[in-house]
């Protein structure tokens, strides 16, 4: 299949290099000409615009750091929607609030083009081995068409529901994380200010009620688990400044749904104040 | 063996059913007589005071509402301490801060007997059952030594360090326990808002980064899952007004060893206007 | 002097009828018809689009509900920016953050015409009065160019410096309102649990370092103060919605400018539980 | 009049000299000797035990760090209760909760002794300079038969109400002002970070709603204001460990009155993250 792929950063590129090597026609773009030309290297053409791209290809896809580049990549006078031609279909991978992906996809819709999101989970690491999550929100029977190429990319592709429901669900997993986080966090300091074991304290949480990814899969308390960030010094792992972002869209989420929610509140005050005492690359397990 | 147990509620008097069923000679006490009649009707022999009862046997189990009565049933003229012989160990299953259950351990110690605290998770109905879990604090060969005892009660007996840790660990778990169930109340009633199903949502933690027990076990939301307090309108469950105590518990020891608890804070309060509200009863999960 | 005038709701009527009593000539714009009526009745012309307003007029005001509508009649075709002669001054009195502030301030200085941001406090009481306090973000001489202007609907004219600054003070001044007035309502309502008198314990607070307008002014406490919202059930003050779109901006600037602002984001939450339990148009001394 | 003094520290010893500059007759008392010998050398007697000063004076005071240290003083056999004639007045000025305070005053009363709460403001400085506040709890009788005796150590004598209610005031007056102060940090932070001048946003907080002590009177931000701890690295000011402690009490009895206090909770976990981070001893605006 010839496709369009737009943003070829830190997790554009595996995901792109994937497809590739499962033999896909690639069409690339990329507004820094480095990062163009390490995947033309590989293969891939170069367009010289998004529209360029768009018209060239059966299926784009997009992995942008964030709403406003989303936004202008598809609806600027030289951007995706001006050259698509009807029916062909737009992936968008990066996270971005719910109410821009649901307004970018109408928009498509409008012109004929079905715009799926499908937001992902597995960080760099996922993107290299190709085993990242897709949460995707859009139609079923556009979810079916996209579902073989985007598992050239990941193992778990889950349909979430209507267009900006992949958003959601990226958000929403997010927000729950974080929470759970800080409270196996409270939880293992309180219990070693008041002298216990950490290990033994965790052993605990696993096997009752306190159980949950965040103590049994992802422990932050250094020494009780091996091969998590905690035991590296919170390196390599998912960056508390990415944390915050999320945080950030779970709660303009919130504020635009007119929905209270204390504990994210909290969350992502604690996030920013560590993001600001400097420690933005490390691990959120860090918090 | 000769046990004596003190405290007849909704939870003791389950507990000494089933050691009476495990063929124990008990003797009970209780400031409430039908309480004590209850047991008597089962072949437990009823004492006239908690010295009374601890002068009569090789071990002592109490399990009370919170630290002053077990403070008093211990220390009092007529209570426990001035009746019991050297060596007899007591075992307080009651849920009590930290500090009271060291304070106590170490006063017994003083006088020779060894005090385990041996708090329990599992409800009225994990009493009925005999499938309690019991967080046990207290020297190695004293937990050894009841442990056998406590089995009668329940399936999961686990030594969680000196005297004292067995609440801690019982603290710690039921912080962290309402910080995820907060967390996953805010992440579902989020993506609810934001036009997603729950089932979905909840399919999507459970498989990913937040899947933790409050939401693959007992998720809140109505018409997730079966047979959890929230397909019944949030009745038969944890009352989250014992939440609410052990919350307490946790806070109040966190105040005294000097340890931030945000997150802990916020939910206490959240579940402090809860039970204002007239909802004490309601589940843990109605929040 | 002839003064455009953009937005003719329940603050903008009165604030342009101001205008019209002090014996400007004005030339008015909404997108209702029926606001335009009331203001062409009392002598004003109304104008056929904000364009058309822009190429008639020595200074043109707007009042508008937030910043999506200042955006559009600034920038649209038919916009104000579109009809401005060059030198021509913009006063916008909507309350809107004080990014989008500096950003279209930017745009109108690049095609030669000064945009000053001047959000008021005083609400429509203030407006109808003539009493207004306006924030003033601009030049220096900006700001004295319209301050006869703007003391024809108000009493205080404050320049807070730089574009975007009177944004920044209207949005800190409401969020230190909104957690002082949390602050008095948490004291006094636990005072009142403890037996204590609250008109006893206000007087303390005035008195003393808890000393605060939420206090001295505008207590929260039924039957403490006269003439207050808390004395007629809530009833016409500052709705408590109107307070959470502030606290929204103060907390989307916060996360902007990468500030932790803890007490902010939880008061926000706290509105947004009140909003959300259908009391958006009760004081917000009612929380 | 013949005065009983028991807690000769950083407040104590002050306040004692005053009483003996207004020409009153000290006994005095402290488990501390030399705290003892230093009013000796100014003219007091010292007694050998509480019980002794008690049995020897027509008035007692004391001045003590916390609640068990008042509980021991009072209600050891050889304390105070164990001392006083009938009818002789206690009058304790220490800060304590006010359960605590209400069951030492119906003890006290219980044999015939009225006994006053009578908590301070003013800090050390106010006791050199005998310019305290003091809250009285108790009858009206008891205030007026003692005001003139504290008025030799402070300037406002405040009757708060029944007996514990002096506690309640003190209490909630630092709650409402840990959260005030809280809120102009969180608003002076936000606007600097936004580019406004910290002085021209304070100029506005103070002639607006966001007007309170915290800002006029003892400003936070350094260089706004003169004179306070801010413009002298947040030394010589109310220790942020006292904050803490103050804070403790009304968490305490928020539980124990079963009152949700969200911003207050919020401001306890903050101000314990500062005295861990050791800054305990700093000005409570150093926040």
């Amino acid at each position: 299949m010839k496709i369009g792929f737009i943003g070829l950063g830190n997790m554009g590129n595996p995901m792109a290099r994937n497809l590739i090597q499962s033999g896909h026609e690639l069409v690339v773009y990329d507004i820094v000409q480095a990062a163009r030309d390490k995947l033309t290297a590989m293969g891939a053409k170069a367009a010289s615009s998004a529209k360029h791209l768009a018209s060239e290809v059966e299926l784009v896809i997009t992995m942008l750091p964030s709403a406003p580049q989303v936004k202008e990549v598809c609806l600027a006078p030289d951007g995706i929607f001006a050259g698509l031609e009807k029916g062909v279909r737009i992936v968008d991978s990066s996270t971005i609030d719910p109410f821009t992906a649901r307004e970018l996809s109408a928009a498509a819709a409008n012109q004929g083009n079905p715009m799926l999101d499908a937001p992902v989970s597995g960080g760099t690491g996922g993107a290299e081995a190709g085993t990242l999550t897709f949460m995707v929100g859009g139609q079923e029977e556009d979810y079916r068409a996209v579902k073989p190429i985007l598992s050239c990319m990941g193992k778990n592709i889950v349909h979430c529901g209507p267009s900006g429901n992949g958003q959601v669900a990226k958000v929403c997993n997010n927000l729950v994380l974080a929470i759970t986080m800080l409270g196996v966090c409270e939880g293992l300091t309180l219990g070693v200010a008041l002298n216990m074991d950490p290990k033994v304290l965790t052993n605990i949480f696993n096997t009752s009620s306190a159980r949950c990814w965040s103590s049994d899969t992802y422990n932050p308390y250094p020494g009780v688990m091996e091969n998590v960030p905690a035991a590296r010094g919170y390196t390599r792992g998912f960056a508390s400044a990415l944390m915050l972002k999320d945080l950030g869209l779970a709660m303009e989420s919130a504020r635009l749904s007119k929905q209270p929610v204390f504990l994210g509140a909290l969350a992502q005050q604690l996030y920013q104040m560590m993001v600001r005492q400097g420690n933005g690359q490390k691990d959120f397990s860090g918090i």
